[in-house]
């Protein structure tokens, strides 16, 4: 029986969701979440809309097979191509990262020149760009896709002279039409966002999708009077991880991430749902 | 019926197997080829022996059913962790790419000190150094894993300031301790073959095992009288290439390599087979 104090699912292609998760910790520490990364199949950014939607409905049904009273889709790509169809599919509410991030782009924005940022699965759908215009018809919105910031991230290289050219090289454009605000659109990127920071100047804002992720997920479940109401009890493991592949490797991952202790992620067949 | 002119099939987890390919093309051009690619799962590097298991002997089902005649794992992770299996239930001959890449490595060196990079789970695995001291007991074999040359490679960065820097990095240690060969073990590297070569030096024999095991094929078609004799005609389509998600974008990469035309690569499900 699915009721408040069911746990939040929350998936993404790999690592890079535990930002999102880490997000929703802070901000609703109160929230059980079931974690699924599917290791096996990472990366989606480069694969295309008929099979990221494959593999999100099998993860969808893996959550539910959990019982989680809402799904956040930690993962722009899987946002971007699957969303739409997937949210049709099932009775339990479904997040997204793009929206929350499209909105608080338009709002911040003063000269209406807007960047994003992403992987080219994400990139190519212009799906920041639809959502950000139906708000703000007039913003300007130019995406650049970042396919080295993935394996960059991955391999440890936050703050590195190598990251720092392969950013110059992916932000300069962006640079010179003058954009005053800046999606992070690949949950990756907040791991490297000093470095894109430091690059774009002070006069850029950026936007964490990741967080207003979380922000829209406390809003959503708090207006449905579904905010979890149990004393969180010692000894209490609030967080499950589960992946496709690797789950050791994913562990070391995530506990350089989140604080908070990772004891155990489970490798389940995901082909199987 | 598998006869002398059946084609000969190649697989990898995407386009990295197509060096391999490149090297049947040039060595035997009168091989019909059956190539598949895993897109839709690439990369395989990163991921655990149970899961590329499960993936190859997918494939090996899918080119069997296109009646091939042998089978080459064009993709060190591939042949590393799923060949012994693998070949024990299929009754074509199957070759990987280690044998033979290992066969010369050992037959080369003149100090006994060998390198090998690749991705993680070939080095992981150790796969190389075993084969080597099998012929070469008194070998000594260093490996080292460079995870982000295969994102550099499929980026184009070939020839480029941030691909020279990481091959610093990952290659430092193998010069510090004098290696006098280098294996090349990953089916992405022999497109920078020359950045790898500058940085080595002359003194090291670089081995490419995409064309080790294209003489490889050609030596055991030879032994067994299954070499192609039919006569090209004009407008054959003598080279087939399948894969698994975002066909297009193969071919474009697909036609930067190999320079005899890609006619057409079909999308198929392989998680069916």
């Amino acid at each position: 029986m699915i009721n408040k104090n069911s746990p939040v699912g929350v998936f993404d292609s790999g690592i890079g969701g535990l930002t999102v998760a880490r997000e929703i910790m802070r901000q609703i520490p109160n929230e059980k979440i079931i974690y699924f990364g599917d290791t096996a199949r990472v990366p989606y950014g480069s694969k295309s809309r008929e099979t990221i939607t494959r593999y999100s409905r099998q993860i969808v049904r893996f959550l539910q097979a959990r019982e989680v009273k809402v799904i956040v889709a930690a993962c722009n790509t899987a946002s971007a191509f699957a969303l739409d169809e997937i949210e049709k599919e099932t009775d339990i509410p479904i997040i997204g990262v793009i929206k929350p991030g499209a909105r608080v782009a338009a709002a911040v924005t003063e000269n209406g020149r807007i960047g994003v940022i992403g992987t080219e699965g994400t990139i190519d759908s212009s799906i920041y760009s639809r959502y950000i215009k139906k708000i703000k018809p007039e913003a300007a919105v130019t995406g650049k896709a970042c396919p080295l910031f993935v394996p960059l991230v991955e391999e440890g290289l936050w703050e590195d002279p190598v990251t720092d050219e392969i950013a110059k090289r992916y932000l300069t454009e962006l640079l010179d039409i003058g954009i005053d605000t800046l999606i992070l659109g690949c949950t990756h990127y907040p791991l490297i966002r000093s470095t894109v920071g430091r690059i774009m100047g002070e006069s850029v804002s950026l936007v964490n999708p990741a967080y207003e992720t979380a922000r829209e997920l406390k809003r959503l479940l708090g207006e449905k009077g579904m905010l979890n109401d149990e004393a969180a009890r010692l000894g209490d493991n609030r967080y499950r991880f589960y992946v496709s592949d690797a789950a050791d490797k994913f562990k070391r991952f995530a506990n350089s991430i989140i604080k908070y202790g990772i004891l155990s992620a489970e490798i389940i067949n995901i082909e199987e749902y």
